[in-house]
């Protein structure tokens, strides 16, 4: 006998970081994304879809949220030798577009953009290496209108997705305030250590939320030692110094004018600070009038998001309620987005600065959140119908069933596979079904179908205690009349309105 | 003076053989997707996203649509060593999903799914390295209910797009019919070169739409020397072996089973043949029964779709009006999908065979075909509205207006830039906007606004022909009072339904 050959067999495995999604939780996501599109684009956004791969050149390292400048990309040598990366976020392929067709394009040019982008990362528990953002900027206007344009579509958003009022808030900054406060310091451009110094200090006025004032000093001077025993170098600051950069990041305001007012006493004697204000009062001006209040859009001087591109105000959407992070501790759920005024990342290509302000929000976090806030049940799968299929010479009358019910507007199958009813009953449980219809033989005869509700069904099984009052329910099931069947169906679920 | 260094300026540009979608165009393309996921989701399907890598091993090579065995994949080392390789279609990946989440499944699985997928190919006018295909398919069913369904699904994809009966058709044959074929002229699976013959048969037979039956002949037999020259070696069969095949291909029958008839009459008496026109009656039953005529669904033994892993049904769908190809040439649209049968593709992770079958329809072929016959205006980009800003002292008061037209359901914007009249007029119509609101000093003080209809604008501009006959015309011009400003609106345009 010869000797059998193996034959190779891979192990069946999504990658390492990745992951598939289906489900509720696709449905949510889609439905987020449909939300969020019709938000942007009611605001006047158009769609724009972008190559997943960009030169490698032309990408460069900008990520906007990280303090990383090494973060990895997926990358790869054409055959032509040329680096092609997959974009690691909306903006880089965003400039390289404006640029690539910068005559052309309306100006300002206003687009929005989903999609995944790829970061060649460490993957950990909820952190992947391919993940959804969906991004909205306006590309080629100074002026502040379009900043607080953003602001105030990115709270729009968040009360289009259902979160209440009181559960997130827009707060803004603006990186002229933070320049004015190193002037102030007498950090200047000019001094060799400046960028370094300047990255120290503003990651330490980021972690004013979670370790306070006192922890933020510590970092402002020579250091801080965690609970964990893990010792972060300081900035080494004078006293002065500290208090200055302290004094503006407890800055407080009941209103938004308030706080401005609190901020001007602490930067507005330098250049920077003065027209950082100024910028920020334009945007309230537009706030106020608006209608928007404290509430939904507040200026925040703790709010640093990024280190690298911005150059005017920021922004960064924040859910408010308390939720368990990974530890089981209760805190802030925490940013969902962000963005900000980036006036150079098109100068790269064109050599001439073109104002650019843009917000990109992290669709799986949000996903998070409306689970989180139970606002994820409106997004579930639309509700589906499966007709049995008791007898394989009925086939062809049960598919004519099925087209009935989907002509009808619901969404209906017919079981495809080969097993009989009790694996057919499973089926239809493990689909989560919300509908059965079986037509028995004798039932046939009768011009009858048996009708079985399966998440009454559930919720029935739940109440009820004891077996025999269970046997003795009734069982959410229903034998009715054959031709009053889409009736029934109808009134119990409407017509379908797919989800994606 | 110090040297100026010269700082490296990438040059803007989409990567070779990628491109980037805007505007109307990518608006038809969601709008077909969407359309699309609600046929395959009312029949019951529900929606999977996979992660864009799979591992090479894990994905394999099995292109459906090509005969290329090392046509390319995009792939990257991971810093594990393993590596990772872009998906090249939807249908390896479903594979690995099935195989992965087996036991956790209902079965059978019914999915469908749309995304990128990737190509490493040399691109070409219209042949891109990156596209989209959706799919659908149906895992763990044997029976032909399964590839009835798909058919006439396919079908209705076509319907809901708008596309006209008898400017699309489904093409449907059955792998086992060739099998019987090659049977009956004496081919058997045991031969050494059974498979070379096999596929240069397969791909002669695939030819007949273009080559006619002398063409199909000629490549059975000797060879065949087309017009430029080029000469491709035939299948070297004899003449009753050619007479077999070409009698094949060239069946006619009125109706689907006059075509089977004819068909069983060719390989009728070959165990595969027999079972394979068994299969298509069992299929035709169901057409039959649902309605589809042979007009939307029909028999064709020349369809041969793929060479590769097909086993059973297999079926085109084809787009029957005549369309210009690259030369200028008037030629039949053709395919802009198909599937089949694959019962093995998950056999290779589980050991076991697990019958599946599916379609997989290519987006961008099927767009060109809705541009091409006229379907693709009523997908265009929503209208857009867009308020001038004549004087900046007036922008909070003029993005209030723009607040209430949107409260109003109205898709408007605020123009964002720093520019005069002219070039906000240059720029709504850059936009494509369908109105402009204007509302200069005097307007503003006697409550007034004006609009100007951009649509009708260009529609009267067309029709008149000389220069004093349009400056005495309407201009699509009207001047209202600012608070009917929304009705008149809302009447032209209705409330915005925004597309994605």
């Amino acid at each position: 006998m010869a000797k059998k050959q193996k034959t190779f067999k891979p192990k069946a495995r999504v990658p390492r970081g990745f992951r598939d999604m289906a489900g509720d939780e696709l449905y949510l996501q889609r439905r987020m994304i449909a939300t969020i599109s019709d938000v942007y684009q009611s605001h006047g956004f158009d769609a724009l879809d972008t190559s997943a791969f960009e030169y490698a050149d032309a990408l460069g390292k900008f990520l906007p949220d990280e303090d990383r400048p090494n973060a990895g990309v997926f990358a790869l040598e054409d055959d032509d030798k040329q680096w092609l990366s997959l974009r690691y976020d909306l903006t880089a392929p965003l400039a390289r577009y404006v640029a690539e067709h910068y005559d052309a394009l309306p100006k300002p040019f206003r687009r929005y953009q989903w999609g995944p982008v790829w970061r060649n990362e460490k993957p950990g528990p909820g952190r992947y290496r391919q993940f959804l953002q969906i991004d909205a900027d306006t590309v080629g206007a100074a002026n502040m209108g379009a900043d607080a344009e953003i602001c105030m579509m990115a709270a729009d958003c968040m009360a289009a997705l259902g979160i209440a009022q009181g559960d997130y808030v827009v707060r803004i900054n603006n990186r002229k305030i933070m320049d004015g406060l190193l002037q102030r310091i007498g950090l200047e451009a000019e001094q060799p250590d400046y960028e370094t110094r300047r990255l120290v200090i503003l990651r330490a006025m980021d972690k004013y939320d979670r370790l306070g004032l006192a922890g933020v000093r510590d970092l402002l001077g020579s250091g801080r030692r965690d609970e964990s025993g893990d010792f972060t170098p300081g900035a080494d600051l004078e006293d002065t110094q500290i208090d200055a950069v302290a004094g503006l990041v407890s800055a407080v305001g009941d209103t938004r004018p308030d706080m401005l007012d609190a901020l001007e006493k602490q930067v507005g004697e330098t250049p920077a600070g003065a027209e950082g204000i100024a910028e920020l009062r334009q945007m309230d001006a537009l706030f106020t009038r608006l209608g928007y209040g404290v509430d939904r859009l507040c200026i925040d001087p703790a709010v640093v998001r990024g280190l690298g591109y911005y150059t005017g105000p920021v922004y960064e959407i924040d859910l408010t309620f308390d939720a368990r992070d990974a530890d089981g501790t209760l805190t802030r759920f925490g940013s969902v987005g962000g963005g900000g005024r980036y006036d150079d990342l098109i100068k790269r290509f064109k050599g001439v600065e073109i104002p650019a302000t843009g917000i990109s929000i992290g669709v799986s976090r949000l996903a998070a959140a409306l689970t989180l806030l139970d606002k994820a049940d409106a997004h579930a799968s639309p509700p589906l119908i499966v007709v049995l299929l008791m007898d394989k010479q009925t086939r062809t009358d049960m598919a004519a069933l099925v087209q009935d019910l989907r002509a009808a507007g619901l969404r209906a199958e017919l079981y495809m596979g080969d097993s009989a009813m009790k694996a057919q009953l499973r089926y239809a449980d493990a689909r989560n079904a919300r509908f059965v219809v079986i037509e028995g033989e004798d039932e046939r005869a009768q011009g009858m179908v048996t009708l079985k509700d399966l998440a009454l069904g559930k919720q029935k099984s739940a109440e009820i205690e004891n077996n025999a009052e269970w046997r003795a329910s009734a069982h959410a099931q229903q034998t009715i009349a054959k031709d009053t069947l889409i009736d029934v169906l109808t009134d119990a679920l409407g017509t379908a309105t797919p989800s994606r």
